[in-house]
């Protein structure tokens, strides 16, 4: 059953560069090179002499104290009030492809609200056969499915339609988060209240809200509805933090993060799309000609390099290096992930970690050598539909500089000599 | 790409029985029932008329603090000091697969301990090439796999041997969690070291130990060292907490979860075990004539229902009723896991909410009626190898009563009328 490595190895001569056996265990060489004793190998240290923390020390334990950089970021600047604003996931940080939820991003349009399971209360109603009223135990009795999913929103990657931006992939692509999801099929509700009163389902509707006063309605088309929505209230295997629509919240497999509603209140069949505020002034995606494309709903094939990046530059000599980053799509599973050293005139074909899953994250690493030189790093995601990530030039020329929303362009990075990285454009 | 669900379902005319089709949708019908209008609908909630909090709030969230409950707990009477001791996840609360970190169960035998990326240091010596010492970083510039993998304590369920001992699947099976883990497979740097000087790899063995002063040492063959032993360094994404070996811990896949050293210092390898203290006067199983198990490390197929149970009874009346549980193999995936009512007279056969994964949790559910009526609730495990999860008397008729580890028996819930489970044997 083992699952092996299956990847390019990185020259094995080149880490070792200097390397001398060493007969004592305790005067080892250091992978690094060196061969002269490590007082950290050879010297006592005052954590093998001493006792830890016992197990009551934590009954809900916090990452440890070295990683308290590793934490959700807002930007001051970017709105005018944090309970209408977002925070970045620190994907730089991260690896493997699980979000944990105390660092996974959040949106909010009236800020995030505790609503206990006691107060709980999601209504069906609109074209239906039985308006029907659920409390949070009602949920519980139906029959529950489990699959892991990325949430991203649509205004990830938006500061960097005008130019490189923000100095960071939290910040140019952190508003995504991938977790194990746990719910009930949306369409096992709206079967339970029935929908023969709809008629056709093909030109059917639903329109969805939450709890909080913003309520943040948006229109979903009786297709995706019957289709893989779940009405989800655990994620990574424990209850929603608030901050994720606790008890209950919105599931819409590979569409934007702003359809996922929080707190989720409300379904009611139409038999058109409401054209709601977030679905009209916000949420579509305005052209050079001025017009705008709407029902923007699904995101596409879409990659970045989280390491090396601005925030995690390479912090050794020449010799092995691992750049790793993640991809996914809207539309399916990815199939492959190209790397490029050279700002996207050669590409090389980088190893998934696993198998890519449908409308989830996936990992991808390339195991290279890095001999120290510039380097201008870029990724380019392939989902199962055969759909190439776009250069940014390529996307600017069909949609212009006017969106904020759906940005899947190509990122760069400018590795420098010193091996620290930045945000750049390449023409 | 949709995953439909496809399991049975439950009666639907049962679940809304007495649920009358309210023409406005205020006053819609209850799903458990009653179809008077219900305040928390009809009626304006403060939740709706303010603002939450902002995403600046909390840059590393915690669990809301209506789940207060669902946390690590240990028994204070089963250890004589905390230090070294072990604690449980809260696992009849949770759903899906993922354990995530912040509740997933700790063992120690002297605590845990806090070692910063700075000091860290990972010796590999013996019979090998070149001696090596590897600091954090040079790990990390290695070729990394991921994982998904259970790690149970070879104790868990091992006050049950001797009868039905502890009220809750928390206490009886919460000696386990289910992890992504990130890292570099151990192979990599024992070719990295060379294994010329061991000659035949067939007979040899490693000898791993940690940094805390326990050190927890354990002889593992070469063979399982050279598959799929990972030398991990994050967990679902994030880096592993301090107790669970931050930075740096082995994991052994579907082996005992003694073996997984945390805060890893040294693995050597040798030509023979070295019957540490952990292998012999620990972690073996005594047998009815006096003779011990030893090297015992697999984790054959084990299951338990999380819900319902003593700490998750049945909340509402007769109707549909969700019976959900965990099941896992060291041997391989989990191919099928059966639910019986009446104490193992009578099976049927639960849905995976996945395809089983090699040495992971699956998550399995029983989507099914109760009428209100006594149940002897049992969930039986099968695995890849076609491997049978044992009833708990034909376990002690192979290893009779002088075992701490490796109790993987059926349990068995007796749920009442009025809902409430307790911990019982079934003869």
């Amino acid at each position: 059953m083992t699952q092996s490595f299956k990847g390019p190895t990185p020259s094995r001569r080149q880490f070792l560069s200097g390397a001398a056996a060493a007969g004592a265990g305790a005067v080892a060489a250091s992978a690094s090179g060196a061969a002269t004793p490590d007082p950290k190998i050879t010297e006592l240290q005052p954590w093998a002499t001493g006792f830890g923390e016992g197990v009551d020390a934590t009954p809900y334990g916090m990452p440890i104290e070295f990683e308290d950089h590793v934490i959700r970021r807002n930007v001051e600047w970017l709105t005018a009030d944090t309970i209408s604003s977002i925070n970045f996931t620190p994907i730089h940080a991260l690896d493997g492809t699980i979000t944990p939820q105390g660092c996974a991003f959040e949106r909010h349009h009236s800020g995030a609200i505790e609503l206990r399971k006691e107060d709980y209360r999601l209504m069906i109603n609109g074209l239906v056969d039985r308006p029907l009223v659920f409390s949070y135990w009602d949920l519980e009795r139906l029959p529950r499915e489990q699959h892991v999913y990325f949430c991203e929103c649509a205004a990830n990657s938006g500061m960097e339609w005008a130019g490189a931006q923000l100095n960071g992939a939290q910040f140019t692509h952190g508003m995504i988060h991938n977790m194990e999801y746990t719910g009930v099929p949306l369409r096992t509700l709206l079967q339970e209240a029935g929908l023969e009163a709809a008629g056709d389902l093909e030109d059917k509707w639903i329109y969805v809200e939450g709890h909080d006063a913003s309520s943040n309605g948006r229109s979903i088309p009786m297709s995706k509805a019957m289709d893989d929505v779940l009405v989800a209230f655990k994620a990574n295997g424990e209850a929603l933090r608030k901050e994720h629509g606790y008890p209950v919240r919105l599931v819409v497999p590979g569409w934007e993060g702003n359809m996922w509603v929080k707190w989720l209140r409300r379904v009611e069949v139409t038999d058109a799309a409401v054209e709601s505020r977030e679905e009209t002034s916000k949420y579509t995606d305005v052209l050079e000609d001025g017009t705008a494309r709407k029902w923007t709903w699904e995101m596409d094939a879409k990659s970045v390099i989280t390491s090396p990046s601005p925030q995690a530059p390479i912090q050794h000599g020449p010799g092995p290096l691992v750049i790793t980053g993640l991809a996914w799509s809207g539309h399916g599973a990815i199939t492959r992930v190209d790397v490029s050293k050279d700002g996207g005139k050669t590409w090389e074909t980088a190893r998934l970690a696993q198998p890519g899953d449908p409308k989830a994250v996936a990992r991808f690493y390339l195991d290279t050598t890095w001999e120290g030189e510039e380097l201008l790093l870029q990724s380019r995601a392939i989902d199962e539909t055969g759909y190439v990530q776009p250069t940014k030039a390529q996307l600017r020329e069909v949609r212009g500089l006017n969106s904020i929303y759906h940005n899947n362009a190509i990122q760069t990075w400018h590795v420098k000599t010193n091996g620290e990285a930045e945000n750049v454009e390449v023409s």
